[in-house]
């Protein structure tokens, strides 16, 4: 099938683009910069530059494409911003911009990266699809599930089918350098010992080339509704911490010697019961083997992925 | 204070800019079609045309216009086809558009047109704005509510103060000739006997004069929240065809000669406490007396307003 991939450049959207090629799919992949400049337009992928929060841009890329089948990745993730900033409401409009116009260009079939924080993050209980609560207590998260309730009402208006995907905690190759696990591997690689805070908050981790893949299989699942993208496995921040410095040979961790957080949620897992069982989807490596990978992309960048310069193939 | 006033030749927002005007605001009234050509731009009034669908237009408006108040009304609703249509897609991302501009260019307040259609309909108590459930049942709810949702996570990021209205039936001078009080009008009016269902439905009616009056009082009373903006009486609809048959002299309707609609909720009523004590306003004349108006509006248009040609004094 022709599927669009938006945000294709970025982090998540990458690792997705990746996935349906392995599934035998063409890919117009989507990027409003960093768009390869040696795009083999006769290949599996084509890659089409927009700016998906500019109405005309969106119109003019959908009409052209008339791709059957969009992922849509695309939206502000600008690390210590993203969760207040304003950009959430262009997001917003655009993906409602695309989503009509996709629809109307006659698409058939879409999956869209949602996010754990639409659910009530105040608890401490494993997030189900279904019977936990969704109460979004940001901006962003709010903006996410905003835009799904929308779609999800619209939807048996029109013949497309919708599965939404909840990211919970993505790391790995191609990270913004101010987001946790790449921090944690430039400041042990120093070989300087680390001072951290107790390590006790609980997180899903997933490596985004699993998300990556997990989507591209939702995707072909023909799944409708809303499914977890998450390992379903918790791992304390503490654990995290030691995993990394064991790869990168400076286990001088000080855990205690820094306050904890007080503002964040203690628990934050998955149950994935959905995923792996109605999708049929589960990650083929370990957390540990990933974050090994991931150390050796990030301190040898040249055996892995540039961070700002997909691969295609 | 400088007041953009959206849909401002439509039902609602035409009535909207009248309060406003009563009460001392210099008014930018903004709407699509219907702008008055011979517009007294040194007049309390300026009007200005805008696609409020078009990013770019929007933009352009709120950045040349630099007004510090917004009454937002405009919205597709064409009879029949708004509850489930598209456009509600395009107006939501129309309206962040708008209220991202807005907010950018120094807008300080924001009053808001929501919908009883926000919330759950399918219980029979009378609705609250903090005690009842909000999950609406259509797109159009949905939508309305979804903005309202993002709006209320982005306010404590930016100075903006924002109220938001919810509306229950309104009717009266300028209405939709496919809704329901003028269809009631046209049909009485020809002297045949009218044949209805058994006209037990409830709803709250608010003459939409009362309406656009609530909403400049709202606006000017800094109140921040959400409220109804309603009459909070209960009417059978039964009793407003009475009340029409006997303001047009024709009461042979044949109650029970058709069966009753089977997908309609049976009672929509507000609590209105907070509009009447928080904001301070109550209508200034029954329903009785708004049909009567509204029979003699219809019946006699050169006395009344013409639907689609608003005053501006």
């Amino acid at each position: 099938m022709r599927v669009l991939v938006t945000g294709a450049s970025g982090f998540v959207g990458q690792w997705v683009v990746k996935g349906l090629i392995r599934r035998g799919h063409s890919v117009i992949a989507v990027g409003r910069r960093n768009v390869p400049v040696d795009a083999d337009a006769s290949g599996p992928i084509q890659w089409r530059s927009c700016n998906l929060l500019d109405q005309a841009d969106v119109e003019s890329l959908v009409a052209s494409e008339q791709a059957a089948g969009l992922i849509h990745c695309a939206w502000d993730t600008t690390p210590g911003a993203y969760w207040t900033s304003s950009e959430n409401l262009k997001w917003v409009a655009g993906s409602l911009h695309l989503l009509e116009a996709f629809v109307r260009c006659g698409g058939r079939r879409v999956v869209i990266a949602g996010t754990s924080a639409e659910y009530d993050w105040s608890g401490d209980e494993t997030l189900h699809e279904d019977t936990s609560a969704v109460v979004p207590g940001t901006l962003y998260g709010t903006a996410k599930n905003s835009l799904h309730h929308i779609l999800q009402q619209w939807t048996p208006t029109n013949d497309l089918s919708l599965a939404w995907g909840r990211i919970f905690c993505p790391y790995g190759p191609g990270e913004n350098a101010a987001r946790l696990v790449p921090r944690l591997i430039q400041a042990l690689s120093s070989g300087e010992p680390l001072p951290f805070d107790s390590g006790s908050l609980i997180r899903d981790f997933l490596c985004v080339k699993d998300v990556g893949d997990a989507f591209a299989e939702v995707f072909d699942s023909g799944f409708e509704g809303t499914v977890n993208v998450a390992s379903g496995c918790e791992l304390s921040i503490g654990e995290l911490v030691r995993m990394i410095s064991r790869c990168v040979g400076n286990e001088r961790v000080d855990f205690g010697t820094l306050p904890d957080p007080i503002d964040q949620p203690h628990r934050i897992v998955a149950d994935t019961t959905r995923l792996n069982r109605v999708v049929g989807w589960t990650p083929s490596r370990s957390n540990e083997a990933r974050i090994l990978e991931t150390c050796q992309s990030i301190q040898h960048p040249a055996q892995g992925v540039m961070p700002d310069r997909p691969h295609h193939h």
